[in-house]
């Protein structure tokens, strides 16, 4: 993890557990995708719908120990790759000081009028690194 | 409930449930607007976002029994009320031949670019009262 | 509302948009759940799942305005009446100093091992009169 | 994929659009989930919350194509690894004829009460192996 990142607590809600007890496993990319809203900022400093310019291409995620209610989550992001028009987030969440689930998120600089990704910008590319640890 | 109503089954989800063992209540709501999509059909028959024309002005739901994970459910759904731009939705969830929960929906015909309401036609409200068991 | 009220404020979550570009009406019972946290300690402090003890019969809630991403949440709670075995919780949420929704939700006192209500002792009723505003 | 599978058809719901007007890449993990049902019945066949054994150790997910609102999605599942005490398991989503995600996800046969895993018995490998087109 780089020395800058960032993050966001969270608290569960009692609707996110399942009859085992726990978090269930489907809330860990909503929450992931919610810490990422920074990230957003970084492309659409309104975050309007309407100018929205970000499309999911994939993740990855590993559950680590059970995520439980009624303690708060620790959610840490940072950018893990900067390629040319996608880029990879790296996300991780913690309860009690031990880490639960990690994550790998590949996101696309999309232009969603054209239909197709575009460049990263210098101006982004520049603001992204600041979270990569380089 | 009229005779005729419409009737959809949903299969529980593991992601459901909750830390209780059994359907979280806030999962209802979701089921049921599930549920009124003839109803959205009635009014937007090819169900396309962008000419959307209803809105949710509220809701009142009762839970008789515990809904649990495993076995299907069956939502009836029929119209209890239509008025000048708005109507009411009556919606009854079912498991094992018992109810579990109701609800009571307004629902607003709605111009979303004018954003106001607007009278429900003719043509829309004789295919209302055919739900209605009038 | 009486001067006396619980209010957290809530980040509204990317995924919890829908096609029209709103809050989904189906995630304000669910962030009014998660705001009754208060009230589930005040029942059960270490919110041990296995010790849970209360359930909801039902609710009415109202939307007044849409909510929108990009902007907090704050929700407003506090008790609207205390019976012999069930309570009322009155709750709204406000974004940009205005209303967005508002809600009653009828709670029972529940001894899920007997699988039947209880009554409220002397002790929690003290606890919620205080934000009833009497 | 192999010729024997298991397939399940889905009907989007309005609350699983967001406000890019799709289905938000976080509702598949929960279709993939609810579609994992009939393996879930492999090793508990009663779906007995109180008797499960099996918990989620990752996944890794690939969006090909927006899902839309309005058209039913078929979920196609397999198995694609069986292990010691972990298998693997394969799914689609399609919609009209065309593949919108993918997923390849880890699950561990898991005794809760000793809170480790345990090595998946012959007679359930038997069963596992019939869906991984070997």
């Amino acid at each position: 993890m780089p020395e800058t990142f960032f993050s966001v607590e969270i608290q569960p809600r009692f609707n996110e557990t399942d009859g085992l007890g726990h978090i269930n496993n489907t809330v860990l990319p909503v929450w992931f995708e919610a810490a990422r809203e920074p990230i957003f900022e970084i492309f659409n400093p309104s975050l309007d719908l309407s100018q929205w310019n970000l499309i999911v291409a994939g993740f990855t995620i590993a559950y680590t120990l059970p995520t439980n209610y009624g303690m708060p989550v620790l959610v840490k992001t940072w950018i893990s790759r900067v390629g040319n028009a996608s880029f990879e987030v790296a996300q991780q969440s913690w309860q009690e000081g031990k880490q639960t689930a990690e994550a790998k998120t590949t996101l696309v600089y999309y232009d969603y009028a054209l239909d197709k990704s575009q460049a990263i910008t210098d101006v982004i590319k520049q603001q992204l690194i600041r979270f990569t640890g380089e």
